[in-house]
């Protein structure tokens, strides 16, 4: 009996070794096929070069929509089509501007109209500034604020050690600033760029108005003039004035499309696993890191899965989504659609924290999951991406894993330049590093592989 | 006695608790003290753009020597001096040039001479070029060499994960690649860059002669270039010629110095520990990363130890080295006189990879201090350095180490994008990244913080 018990337990330890080894073996395999002859990074170049920045409802967005199709198929996806969705159509409307008069000398500004704000109808808006550093400050000089325009000086927090706390932290003035301010019978607002970069580049990114209040037009300012912008308040006896234009609008909504393709399962191939990233990007850039990166590492893992003959158990799909940042419609079709032909889904992986080197990936999952998915840490760790932890996913898959209450995960780069170039004009392909897009890819398809193999 | 022996180990848990929790408190304000006041980012700013790059002997190097020892003091250093050390006093002698004629066609080729090789003598050397993936090639080929220029194309081999891996399989190209080929004849040779970066930069580094065989020039090419004469090769019937014209030559040694700070022990004065990073750096570029950054770190470390008035038990020396490029003259010399002077050394830790984003630390250290080390994994993971592994510490701490047969380490960057700029034109002050740069400070200034308080 005993010798029974430790033959089977000899047994047992050998075929978990011996399934270890395997997989570590063909997670080399991913690494190399990625590293020798991955095309992520050609892709890139031409999402980024060819098309640029791509918002939903915009020419570009349709182009990336084919182009994306196009290489779809040319990674190898057993079947790929588009999937039809409604997107709001934001438009900038030509080139925003802003100046600062102290005394009589005039400095233009650094700035963005954020999304889905309003223009300035056609004509010029001027106003005394007043500076706030929060809302609590904002309601404190209520009796201030009519006539005025509010300039919003909330700074990233440096002593985070992420800088997604930071952002989580700052975000809303870029987001309920206008209306908050608009409340007390402000002009316009402009609102100190989400980032901690040593630049000027404004940093642009969705807002929304709450409809008790005015809409009134908002701004991203640049860093730079940020601090200038401050500093002249604080030593100028009287009263700065700013003037603001912009153009922006929104045109009547407007068709778009994820993309996607598949890689058929063998087992389960009614059972799917869902990767992806968002094709959309903001206007004023070539949306490189966000998200590029995430939708060229979708197309690598599959063009690795068909050059390794890799047949997964579950069905696959490769998704590129629609209109992440002013909307979410493409993830809430995907999701929508998947629920009305009752789709069996298992899991959902998204890249969309830039295409810098891997730490891990968060999960949002249950206890058990996670724990689950930690025992693969070791599996993950020689390519960089073996940090696991709870929390996290993707804002495109949030939709599907809410429906469904799957597993969910994100892939977590590291975090520390992400918001240099996050929805501002320098996040073009050149600030990509091909390996480190490269190592992104090897650990998401590390990462499909075990989930498909063994479930979470 | 069971109580007793209860009621002892829960005290002591409680100490062990208390200490973990005062050391976890104190890296936190060490974290929040160089991201909220940090001076590492202006530091390299001016080292990178006041001076540029400072070879040893050259007029920079001087200038480096004297910034360090005024920002050696404005840090904070209780004490500090240069220590005087005889360097190799290699020039380039103005700018190399090399080119390539197909049939007709003249393509001029982005090159740069071998730190320590010689020029053609004030002529230009011509000769059909002979390709050689590897040394073995080049023994096969020895028939053919004479009155060639030999041109290494090995490259780096994109499939280890990290480049450090690739730079030690490829480097002995650059290092040994021209007395293979002068032993067969060769008249000169051009070596492959050690890069797998997607530009043309070509990146110098150290070689050395074999005196047994004749002295030839040695020129590293862009990796665009590299690919272009490989192809042009491949597919040209007749020979290609290669004419190539460098200048480079040796001067006699010349005096040089590290620069050395201190912040005196309160428990052991006499008792040091050594952090540093190295001050010169080759000419075509700024020296930011290799290693700037490393220089900057070292003297950030101790202003945030100043500016929270930590008092350490040992002596704390930062070092800025001399000559660790093409000489590691510095190093040696610090070592040999601490001998000398009898010192008692217990740890030196060097940062010489890059100011990318830690990782963690490599230990040169037996397997007991390795084991303490690791202990300490959790303290420095959320600033992102708890990978704490056997193996590494750093090129000018290693006479120390060795001297002395202490526990050594280095500070483990991200390695992904160290081989794009090393030792090329693009190593500048802009590709440094400041949160990544003041992160390595941090966990830098943690790591000596507990080997101060713990011993290694």
């Amino acid at each position: 009996m005993r010798t029974l018990f430790l033959t089977g337990l000899f047994f047992s330890i050998g075929i978990m070794k011996s399934a270890q080894a395997q997989d570590s073996a063909f997670i080399k395999q991913i690494s190399d096929e990625i590293f020798l002859h991955g095309k992520a990074y050609d892709n890139l170049r031409e999402l980024t070069k060819s098309i640029g920045g791509r918002l939903a409802g915009s020419p570009q967005m349709v182009k990336a929509e084919q182009w994306g199709l196009k290489t779809m198929k040319s990674s190898g996806a057993d079947k790929s089509w588009l999937q039809e969705c409604l997107v709001p159509h934001w438009v900038r409307g030509g080139k925003e501007e802003a100046s600062a008069l102290v005394d009589k000398t005039k400095r233009v500004l650094n700035v963005l109209a954020l999304g889905n704000s309003i223009g300035s109808g056609n004509k010029t808006i001027t106003g005394n500034v007043l500076l706030v550093n929060s809302f609590e400050e904002l309601d404190e000089k209520k009796d201030q604020v009519k006539g005025k325009i509010v300039f919003y000086n909330y700074k990233f927090n440096p002593t985070f050690i992420s800088p997604f706390q930071a952002y989580v932290d700052a975000v809303r003035y870029r987001g309920q600033g206008a209306s908050h301010a608009a409340k007390y019978g402000a002009l316009a607002v402009i609102v100190r760029s989400m980032s901690h970069s040593t630049d000027n580049h404004p940093h642009t990114g969705a807002m929304t108005y709450d409809s008790a209040f005015a809409k009134i037009p908002a701004l991203a300012i640049g860093l730079q003039d940020a601090d200038w912008l401050s500093n002249a308040i604080s030593t100028h006896a009287g009263p700065i004035k700013i003037s603001v234009r912009t153009n922006a609008h929104f045109l009547p909504d407007s068709i778009g499309h994820n993309v996607i393709g598949e890689l058929a399962g063998t087992e389960f191939p009614d059972q799917y696993i869902t990767v992806g990233g968002h094709l959309d990007s903001w206007d004023p850039a070539e949306g490189a890191h966000d998200d590029g990166t995430g939708v060229v590492q979708t197309m690598e893992i599959l063009r690795a899965f068909k050059a390794l003959g890799f047949k997964p158990k579950h069905t696959i799909r490769f998704v590129l989504f629609a209109n992440e940042e002013n909307g979410l419609r493409g993830g809430h079709t995907y999701a929508e659609e998947a629920k009305a032909k009752n789709e069996k889904h298992i899991f959902a992986l998204e890249s969309d924290a830039g295409g810098f080197t891997p730490r891990g990936f968060g999960f949002n999952a249950n206890d058990e999951q996670v724990s689950k998915a930690q025992k693969w840490s070791s599996l993950l760790a020689p390519y960089g991406g073996g940090l696991l932890i709870k929390g996290g996913d993707g804002a495109d898959i949030g939709p599907l894993q809410r429906a469904y209450g799957i597993p969910a995960a994100g892939l977590n780069p590291d975090p520390q330049r992400y918001f240099d170039y996050h929805h501002a004009a320098n996040d073009v392909f050149e600030n990509v590093n091909k390996r480190e897009l490269e190592l992104g890819a090897i650990n998401m398809a590390a990462l499909i592989y075990l989930v498909d193999k063994y479930g979470l």
